[in-house]
């Protein structure tokens, strides 16, 4: 058996089988708690069956990779080397990218809030600036015209469609901090003024409407309001572009037996609106697609240890050497991950799984029927290859967790574990170290 | 002036003042921005306050601070050298303690889920442990009895007083995963059964209702429960207790005029009751009291600056180069903490101050009535000396801020800020720096 034999088995619910207790023994024992594993092989699937739904209906097609969710450099040259490029957020993710091997000219920046010297970055980097508001955009043409280059621009348009999401990340309602307002005339002026202003090259449309979606029926009105907008660009300011980006947000499923949109629910769903349209429009620009989650999420696992297990007269409570430092979905948004006490199937019983962090809120899991653990024991959190590692802190003064990649039976240490030194890395001498 | 009247000004409302705003683009000049900034004066003030309230009527005293709070060990050594003990919830926090000063004797560590290596450590330097439950009880003792010594303990006792504050910072309610239900008998059985393990010394009783608490009947309540479970150790087992620990929670103002509960006030209130209570108990053990965001969080303000702002349809948006990883509380909690457009005094007008974390819920204050800044301005966030910096991430590949501390007009450098270096500083070799 491999260690990703291991691995599958405990994302399967079949964590006290010998191969999963051996696995996460081996890596626990190797690598310390808590810690990431991502299975290399469940991100080049995930990433095939994106392209296998999408490119036989699109050929003029850009599928993108959404670094914000695993910005590890081995993490993000696995997904491109699967032909996907590079989505960022930031002047940092633009440089993880260009570490992981892409072109400048192949990413495009995609932020709210951009500051001067990201703006500056990107440009001399090539870098497609996806421009948030008009504030920015005179700021961007004022750059590159100090630069002497062009910027090549779209804007992230606010579609107004509520894809039925978590408000903290539901990005295409009128409230969101997003992108320009596609009602009200709002988005076609910007155009109007991208053209106006100088050193700017128009190019394409964006929109993302949020993350965690789980049915088509958001996407498609969007993709219609999209390339309605795009026939007006046309109709009325004669522009063409080279592409249309209707965001990210694939969910996945966040317990057993969840059924969620599939890339091949999604691309069929949108084949007929996309041809409709295009026919409409007279020409065919890129669909660009560009999921974070949906690639990395299911390949990654969180591994803590049981410190204690503790029962009170209401709770009774599984102690963990993980915090939310260490996975801040729970705390954050809610997230219910998935629990696996691995190497044990007893009668399950109503547990939390509590975090070392000292707050109230540091629940992991809350009121999960599981079997009962002892100290010692090591429990695995699925789905946390997105927005795990990459939200982790030092809170608590606690060093961060290790990430390991399993490829088959063969294990790479892509991030060392944080050190007490470190913590403290920054600030000035205090004598030896401890 | 000094730049601390800058900042004093800046706190007090005064923001267009022209030594608030020559303090702040002093600062953010030759610092940066995102930039947390420390006035070291307000700690020694708060750290005075504390003493001035509490030493006139506890002959018997023990204050503490609680490094989770803010763990530059260039701020706690400050507030150690005010004469404060550490209160610490990590192995990391123990040896930041260590690192500014303290003996290890005379550090207390609490926390609900403590690793075997933890408490390892803690034994090796004898630290005093504040024990959570039967579970690790037992392992604090095999320890100890393992590596030749006599573990100094106390327990953390649920005391079953809802303080009325956040859920997430509320620790002694019932369904709180912190500490050994009083009710029941589980406390005293708990104690009980530390008499019969070897390799124990048992010092005194902990307990901590809740953090930002801003009235006294909590503590008021909270102290008669305890005091009253001392006199029952006292009679039913024979045991004379060291030290009585309270916790901290000490709230303060997070709104212009707020009225909150002051150390005098606690203090006042607390006498009677402390003494009432140990003429009844027949001797008088020390009263502990720890708090952490009272002492240094009025002396912190994070300061970043405006990329852009954006008018929509629904609201004005003010993009600053902060974010959540930045400053936590607001998107954990929902917390407000006050505003400040430095040098500008328009008319106040309705204003979301958003982060530059690619989520809707990256608002860092919403709907503010506000002086409208443009791209380029200085914003300043209150009260972020507490659980400000050492909640920050990197997430989003942003480089963690740096922190200076202030005195007079004297500026050290406490954390350099985080380099683009740094992100990936435990990831594989990738060939050259960008």
């Amino acid at each position: 058996m491999t260690l990703r034999e291991g691995l599958l088995r405990v994302r399967a619910g079949e964590a006290a089988h010998p191969e999963a207790v051996d696995a996460l023994t081996r890596l626990a024992a190797d690598h310390g708690t808590p810690l990431y594993v991502y299975d290399a092989e469940t991100i080049r699937e995930k990433a095939r069956a994106l392209r296998a739904a999408f490119e036989p209906r699109f050929p003029r097609l850009g599928l993108r990779y959404a670094l914000k969710a695993n910005t590890n450099v081995e993490i993000v040259k696995r997904v491109l080397a699967e032909g996907l490029a590079p989505e960022v957020v930031s002047e940092g993710e633009v440089r993880a990218a260009l570490r992981a091997g892409a072109a400048g000219r192949d990413v495009l920046f995609t932020s709210s809030s951009k500051s001067p010297s990201e703006i500056d970055f990107a440009l001399r980097h090539d870098v497609l600036l996806n421009v948030d508001n008009l504030d920015e955009l005179a700021q961007v043409s004022a750059a590159a015209l100090r630069l002497g280059t062009t910027a090549r621009i779209s804007f992230r348009i606010n579609p107004g469609v509520d894809p039925d999401t978590l408000h903290q990340i539901n990005t295409g309602i009128p409230e969101s901090k997003f992108g320009v307002h596609l009602d009200g005339g709002h988005a076609r002026a910007a155009y109007a003024l991208a053209r106006a202003l100088p050193a700017l090259a128009i190019t394409g449309v964006h929109c993302h409407i949020g993350s965690q979606i789980t049915e088509t029926a958001g996407y498609e009105k969007t993709a219609r309001r999209m390339l309605a907008f795009v026939r007006e660009l046309k109709e009325e300011l004669g522009l063409t572009l080279s592409f249309v980006d209707l965001g990210g947000g694939l969910g996945i499923p966040f317990a057993d037996g969840q059924a969620v949109m599939t890339p091949e629910d999604l691309a069929r769903a949108l084949k007929p609106i996309w041809d409709e349209e295009v026919e409409l429009l007279g020409y065919e620009p890129e669909l660009w697609i560009e999921p974070g989650r949906y690639l990395v999420a299911q390949a990654g696992l969180m591994v803590a240890r049981v410190n204690s297990v503790k029962t009170t007269p209401v709770k009774t409570f599984v102690n963990v050497d993980a915090g939310f430092n260490t996975l801040m979905r729970p705390a954050l948004y809610g997230a219910a991950h998935r629990v696996r006490i691995v190497g044990r199937d007893g009668e399950p019983m109503l547990l939390d799984v509590a975090g070392d962090v000292c707050e109230t809120g540091d629940i992991l899991a809350e009121g999960r029927l599981l079997p009962r653990p002892s100290a010692g024991d090591l429990v695995a959190f699925l789905d946390a290859g997105a927005y795990g590692f990459v939200m982790a802190s030092e809170y608590n003064a606690r060093p961060l967790p290790a990430e390991v990649l399993v490829d088959g039976d063969a294990v790479r240490v892509i991030r060392k574990r944080g050190t007490w030194e470190e913590l403290h890395r920054s600030e000035p001498e205090v004598g030896p170290p401890l």
